[in-house]
C-alpha cells in the first residue's frame, strides 16, 4: 500500500469512542489539509494532556499540579463534599458556577455484574476524608440509574454509621423539557416531589 | 488553570470538522483514560501521516511513494481517466473494486464565486496527460451540484478540442432508496436515462 501512514491513521482514529470508519476518514483526510504546525499541535497536545495530567490525590479529580484547582481553592466549602462517579462529572457540576464545596471522584460506580465492588472504587478513601471530622454534609450525585443508586444507597449507610449528613440530588423534570417526552418514574417523582410556591 | 494541557487538548480537537465542544470532552477525557502507548501512537500517526503523504506527481492522488498506487499498478488501463474533484472521491471509487482505469485528481472545483477558475485547478495537467496520445476516454465524475457540474462542462469542452471522448457519470436513483424520498429532479433524470430491459 502506498499509503500505509494513512491507513494507520483512520485505524487509531477509528478506535475513538463515536468515530466510526467514516468519520476516522473524514478526519484523517482533514488532517493531510492542515497545516503542519497545526498537526504538530494536536500531536502534542494528545502526549502532553496524557503525560500531565493526573488524579488528585484529595478528590480524584483530573488535575496537573499537586492538588487540584478545588482542592486548592481556600475559597471552597471544605464542610461539603459532592460525590460524583468520574473526574468529567465535576466539569459538569462546575457549569452550574453556584456549588462552592468539594468533591470526591469514585471512579466507577458499584457494579457486581462487571465485578466492581466498594474496594473498587474510592468509598475508603471519602470515609477517610469524612473522618478527619471536618465534613458535615454529603452530597450523593452519582448517575439516576442502577449502578448510580445503588452506590448512593451503598455510601450513605457508611455516612449514616459516621454520623455525617447524607444528601441525593433531586429528581424531576428537567428544565426546558416537555411533559410529553418526560418518562412516567421522572413523572412520578416529580409529582411526589412537588413544592409549595 | 491546573488542567491546562486538557483544555488545549480539548480546544485542538474541537478545530477538527464536525467535533463540537461537547465531543472534543469526550474524546479528551477518553485520551487521558487510554494506555500511554495508545496515546503515542496516535500522536505519531498524525505527524506521520502529515509528513509522509503528498500528491502523486501524475494524477493528484495521495501517495507515500513516488507515484500512487494505482499509477504504479501496470494492470491498471491507461487510456481510460476518471476525473474527481479530490482524492478522497479516489478512495471512494475504489471502494467499487470494478473501475479498472487510472484517475486524474483536480484539487478543486471551479467556483468563480470563490475566486476558483481553470488556473486554479488541475486542468492543464488532464490536458498534458491527454495530449501524451495514450487516452481515449475520459469519464467526468465531479459531484453532481452547480460547481460540480460547470467543472465537467469546461473539460468537457476542452476534451472535446483535443478530439478525446468526455462521458459524464450517470444520474439516477440510488440502488437502495426508496423513490419517496429522492428529489424531482433526480427523479427526472432516471426518468428521462431509462432503459430498455
Amino acid at each position: 500500500m502506498s499509503t500505509r501512514s494513512l491507513d494507520n491513521l483512520i485505524a487509531r482514529l477509528n478506535r475513538l469512542p463515536g468515530v466510526g470508519v467514516k468519520t476516522a476518514q473524514r478526519l484523517a483526510f482533514h488532517v493531510l489539509s492542515m497545516p503542519a504546525e497545526e498537526v504538530e499541535g494536536l500531536s502534542s497536545a494528545l502526549l502532553e494532556a496524557k503525560s500531565r495530567i493526573h488524579y488528585c490525590p484529595v478528590c480524584g479529580n483530573y488535575t496537573e499540579e499537586e492538588l487540584c484547582e478545588i482542592c486548592s481553592d481556600n475559597r471552597r466549602d471544605r464542610s461539603l463534599i459532592c460525590v460524583v462517579r468520574d473526574a468529567r462529572d465535576v466539569s459538569h457540576l462546575e457549569r452550574m458556577r453556584e456549588y462552592r464545596g468539594c468533591y470526591h471522584v469514585l471512579g466507577g460506580t458499584l457494579s457486581p455484574m462487571d465485578g466492581v465492588g466498594p474496594d473498587d472504587i474510592r468509598i475508603a478513601e471519602l470515609v477517610s476524608r469524612v473522618k478527619e471530622g471536618q465534613v458535615k454534609e454529603v452530597i450523593l450525585a452519582t448517575n439516576p440509574d442502577v449502578e448510580g443508586e445503588a452506590t448512593a444507597s451503598y455510601i450513605a449507610g457508611k455516612l449514616k454509621e459516621l454520623g455525617v449528613k447524607a444528601t441525593r440530588i433531586a429528581y424531576g423534570i428537567p428544565i426546558g423539557g416537555n411533559l410529553e417526552y418526560v418518562d412516567e418514574m421522572t413523572l412520578f417523582k416529580a409529582m411526589e416531589n412537588r413544592r409549595e410556591v
